[in-house]
């Protein structure tokens, strides 16, 4: 407890040093932190190699062990994250809006750092280095708490990005990481409002949701995807299931990939046996529902809980609907708010969907692979957001920030 | 329980049909409200009455009985605030950005409302109308919790409200009261993530202090304001005094007024005296530190707990800095992130107290009084945010409204 409240106020002092830096140092100090990692690179793997040990002592299994794993080119992609960070536009110190009232006050909204951002990851260490380089970049510090299986990754990766820091003459309190992975020290952790402005959970469902029940922090949901693709009765059927193959099969364990169906009623008998061929090819479970299962013999009836989840794996659920209506009533009731697609030629189709489904990225014909930060083009980002509070969809640097009003006056008061 | 679950299920359906309304529908809406509430106002008096007596016979003291009392003229101004939100402009439909991307995704961030949106506040009654007028222009759909003891005042206004609104066409499910003030309901509100999309507390510290550690829906903290003003060793001292006299006295009870003073000791001996008459003949006590108490003989001692207080009385603490960074450290340390001023006519120093202290608003020779949706050009607001997510400072129409992405492709698949 002592300690957190420690980390507290060095972050709490680093954010006012931070916020006094200029684009110019912020970028130099994100570039000799991307040096020393691959400079250091030998003593990243060593401790990594702790980790794996204990890992695989325990059982762990590949996926995880693989998660877990750092080589020199995944120190080399962490290192270059860093570089493309500094190449982004510095978010800070823009003039959102400027206006004069009749009193005279002029009011300017000004871009300004969240303060202090704490992370909440799993075991991947990139996220170390990554969630600093925005977090830093945006003017922020932040608290970093990992998982305990990555836990030698991720202090060699802190003590390399806080010694750089330091030679560059920026605070090392930049960034801290939680050392003590305990269950009570993570809920004291997001009970820590007197310092900490809001936390990022980033992670699988099981994470987010213990996050959102326990913080008393302002926390940004991130992540898990129920994105649906709904084939309308106008949609060009070709490219339909090109979409669909995309957005299912290009990585099935992201939270941007289709994981439901939906096919309007009157296209079901000449689009199912194209899509079903093209999906079996891929090694594609199919679930479905009545209506689907007329024309495809070899689909998995699909119970009412398909419906709901989020597989990460190569298993689709479909679902007939008999109007545009009854679509987006279902797409509206089982999705997560993250990223939906309608296939349709027409327009007003298209329309009434991005209007009328509530997700935070709504798509007419495109696969739903393309919410991420890069493809917006706003750069690296943080995770995407799938709540409507602050952020919603991928969070870049803008996303990082908060503003504040400062008024100039001449003596105004008020009558 | 069950009655939550059908509330939020109510909100959910209507907030769907909220947001095809168009401006044109929902300002009328929102007049026949107001005529209505004028209509109808000695139901509205009848019931509010009932609140009274209730409130006088278990021996509420007479400043919450006259906030939980209803009058015409109070009734004329409900209806008043509604007839101005009716005029203020629509936020919803505005395209905010967009861009297009290499691969030929033209992508558009659209404002659209946040959803369903719950409210939880104390006894003044005319809130149950503000809330509402303001949510619904935005969109949304509102669940409101008041206090117990104006439940029978806040169920007439919502009948009114409703009924008004089914017989404009609208679903009446717009406005929804929570007729249980049970503490067992209040935390079973807080916790109904699945519909309800942000919540707002409007109240007293102790009311917000509740919520933020016991809603797992996302909340945006408004509220307590411990405001300093500084007067800089540059200042215009006859300015300075004219500011504070405002900033503390011009009324009291509220968030943006001033409770603290920090005063540069160069200018105490030219100031104090000058302030502590005005201060004096307007009843204030003041509570200083030494070097404050050194010029003013009737200045009690401050406390290290004075510096932390919201008075909301005619109570000021004064601390003495030696120069503009212990300035600025004791209002970052102290302050609640409201609204912060410094009184000077030296630019950089002014600038420096813009950049570095952390608030909401922060005025250059200006009274913190102008902290104020109104006074800002916006219209109403529902609070004045004191957090750093999502909306700062007053919050009117636009930061009761989230975005999300439409996205338009032509068959974009992703590599």
């Amino acid at each position: 407890m002592t300690d957190l409240i420690k980390m507290g106020e060095n972050a709490q002092a680093a954010r006012y040093e931070l916020q006094k830096l200029g684009t110019e140092e912020k970028n130099n100090a994100l570039n000799a932190v991307a040096d020393a990692l691959c400079s250091r690179a030998g003593e990243l793997l060593a401790a990594n190699m702790l980790d794996i040990q204990a890992g695989e002592a325990k059982g762990m299994h590949q996926g995880l062990i693989d998660r877990l794993r750092l080589t020199e080119s995944r120190i080399q992609a962490m290192a270059e994250g860093l570089r493309q960070i500094a190449e982004l536009p510095d978010p800070i110190g823009e003039v959102m809006e400027t206006f004069k009232r009749p009193n005279g006050l002029l009011i300017e909204k000004r871009r300004v750092p969240l303060g202090v951002i704490g992370i909440i990851y799993e075991s991947r260490p990139n996220v170390t280095a990554d969630a600093f380089g925005l977090c830093f970049k945006a003017g922020n510090a932040v608290i970093l708490k990992g998982g305990s299986d990555a836990l030698k990754s991720n202090l060699a990766i802190s003590s390399v990005i806080r010694e750089s820091l330091a030679k560059s003459g920026v605070t090392p309190d930049a960034v801290q990481l939680i050392g003590d992975t305990s269950r009570s020290v993570t809920d004291a952790f997001m009970k820590l409002n007197q310092y900490v402005d809001v936390l990022i959970p980033r992670g699988g469902a099981g994470l987010i949701r213990t996050v959102v029940e326990n913080s008393t922090i302002p926390v940004i949901e991130t992540g898990t995807g129920n994105c649906h693709v709904y084939v309308d009765k106008d949609a060009d059927l070709d490219m339909a299931v090109k979409i669909i193959v995309n957005a299912k099969t290009q990585r099935i364990g992201v939270c941007n990939a289709c994981e439901s169906l939906v096919v309007h009623e009157a296209v079901r008998e000449a689009f199912l046996p194209k899509l079903a061929q093209a999906l079996r090819s891929r090694n594609v479970e199919m679930r479905g529902d009545e209506g689907i299962r007329e024309y495809l013999s070899d689909c998995v009836p699909a119970t009412e809980e398909d419906y709901g989840r989020e597989y990460l794996d190569y298993i689709i659920s479909m679902k007939t609907a008999a109007s545009l209506d009854e679509a987006i009533a279902h797409i509206n009731r089982y999705n997560t708010r993250h990223s939906e697609c309608i296939v349709t030629e027409n327009r007003e189709a298209a329309e009434r969907f991005l209007n009328e489904v509530d997700a935070a990225c709504v798509y007419v014909n495109a696969s739903t692979r393309f919410t991420d930060g890069f493809e917006f083009g706003f750069g690296a980002e943080i995770g995407i957001s799938t709540q409507k509070l602050h952020a919603r969809g991928p969070m870049g640097l803008k996303e990082l920030t908060s503003y504040k009003y400062a008024v100039y006056g001449t003596g105004q008061v008020r009558g």
